[in-house]
């Protein structure tokens, strides 16, 4: 793909399979913008940006799944606000040494995991140079009736709630996850839910971010903690001899929901539809306080800093 | 930027920097993704990805140009169709060995260039690896009662204007080049432009766009491209042997906006607000037979092959 022509057959091909049956997509690829026509003017935009030894690694990840991760990545973000995807772009540095082939997969990927939760591919840039590959993702979504949920929102008592188990997706979960939209959608429509983000950095960093953003501070019960562990962080934990706490707590790339919610809802949550396959847990309560601790059984706090894990560095 | 840490501070900085008295911008940076209230359902979005070694050289451009080209190339997709802008989100991958201050640098001319024609930046994402520089704007603009201007719209017959004159941008212009939106707003209210496209990869290139779009071909005639060849292109030539005009119509990165509009137009069009400065010539017709050819003095025609060209590659 290091000649124009060869670029240009590249984007007719993606052009062809990302074809969308969208009403909301005017114009998809092939002009110098995407237009989209939404029904309302509230839209919601995130980039991500992936790189080669950094979110994955080309010598052992296949493309289509690296652009199925890029794209679900994105559906995470929107999944973090509650809201409702419309369509994303996809810009690609290719590494030249690459064929048409592996740029057709890892587009693939991308498209497949967009249509499966409404989100089409609509626009893109694709380049060649001799360094790494590096895809970014900028997806734009609409609330649609529901929140956005802002991190900026949480209360003093707030509970901390979350889905699914964390830790250890390293060992496979970081590339083959699905984006919590539904589930998100769901929690959201039922109301309660004050602040909400996706669990990207570990859970120490993100819920530092959503702290800081609401002004607050939260302390984390250690025996809901054990709840919350999964199989691959006790997996990883056995072998490089940190404990499965740390790995749930600071791994990162677990795409889960973090919420902070009304006290006494986690019931009515828990049997919102969809929730319960991934399960609900509370972990603890935000504090007017700043600073994120943990409460030992016995009732001791201890610190924890926010630690931001990137997988392959 | 290689910590966790230093990139919080570093987000933490950019963000009190590009903090946006928009009325359109509900939430800017801090957030999962920004949130942008528009007056109407109608956006349009671009993805452009730049890199170290293609777009730009990290070892003899300033950290701020290169923010400054990053966006200022998004603005030229805006322009392209007639559009306003709304708001970019900007993706970075930083070489390791950068320091927060070059990092701070990049933003900075990016959101100068943002702020100085109404689009500021609203989100970002920001890593590190050890490879070399990426940067990626996503841009979001509203049609606001003109255009969009599409690729796809040139009827036979339709005269090809061009704004400025064309070719040698890489001695400087590829850098500092202003985008031309009010220039483009100005003439796509007059009425009367059918297609429209910003001379990116070469106007070989970018007017095949046009033709492949909506299905036409073109003939360029020579005696005009001789008034539209730079200064720089002959500079240009001059040192490597090549002829002005094949800098011309192959060197990209113009950023200049190619048209397609009614004939016998251009007399009004040239009076245009805005216009006058930059110049606005015609350089021949779009016709119902694909390929684009130039015609000589003596009536001859020759083929032009698009030749997309990479300025550092």
């Amino acid at each position: 793909v290091s000649s124009a022509k060869g670029e240009f057959a590249l984007i007719d091909r993606i052009r062809r399979r990302a074809g969308s049956s969208s009403s909301q997509v005017a114009t998809g690829i092939g002009d110098d913008m995407a237009w989209l026509k939404l029904a309302e003017g509230n839209v919601l935009v995130s980039c991500d940006l992936l790189l080669d030894g950094v979110h994955f690694e080309t010598g052992r990840h296949d493309p289509s799944m690296i652009g199925r991760k890029a794209v679900a990545c994105s559906l995470s973000d929107i999944a973090a606000m509650a809201a409702k995807p419309v369509g994303a772009v996809v810009s690609v540095a290719l590494p030249t040494c690459w064929s048409i082939e592996q740029a057709e997969q890892l587009h693939h990927g991308a498209i497949e995991i967009g249509e499966a939760h409404g989100c089409p591919i609509v626009g893109g840039d694709t380049t060649s140079w001799d360094r790494g590959l590096a895809i970014n993702i900028t997806a734009m979504a609409t609330p649609d009736g529901i929140g956005p949920i802002l991190r900026s929102a949480a209360r003093v008592g707030d509970d901390i709630l979350v889905t699914g188990r964390l830790g250890g997706s390293r060992l496979g979960r970081h590339l083959n996850f699905e984006p919590r939209i539904s589930e998100a959608r769901d929690l959201a429509a039922s109301g309660g839910i004050h602040a909400m983000i996706d669990i990207s950095d570990g859970i120490s960093s993100d819920l530092a971010h959503i702290c800081f953003e609401s002004g607050l501070g939260a302390v984390l019960e250690r025996s809901a903690l054990e709840n919350v562990i999964s199989d691959a962080a006790r997996q990883m934990a056995a072998k490089d001899g940190r404990s499965p706490l740390e790995h749930a707590l600071h791994d990162g790339e677990d795409f889960e929901l973090l919420m902070a919610t009304d006290v006494e809802l986690l019931p009515t949550l828990q049997a919102t539809r969809n929730v319960p396959d991934c399960g609900l847990h509370r972990l603890g309560q935000f504090r007017s306080e700043t600073g994120i601790e943990i409460r030992e059984s016995d009732g001791r706090l201890s610190k924890v800093e926010p630690r931001g894990w990137r997988h392959f560095q």
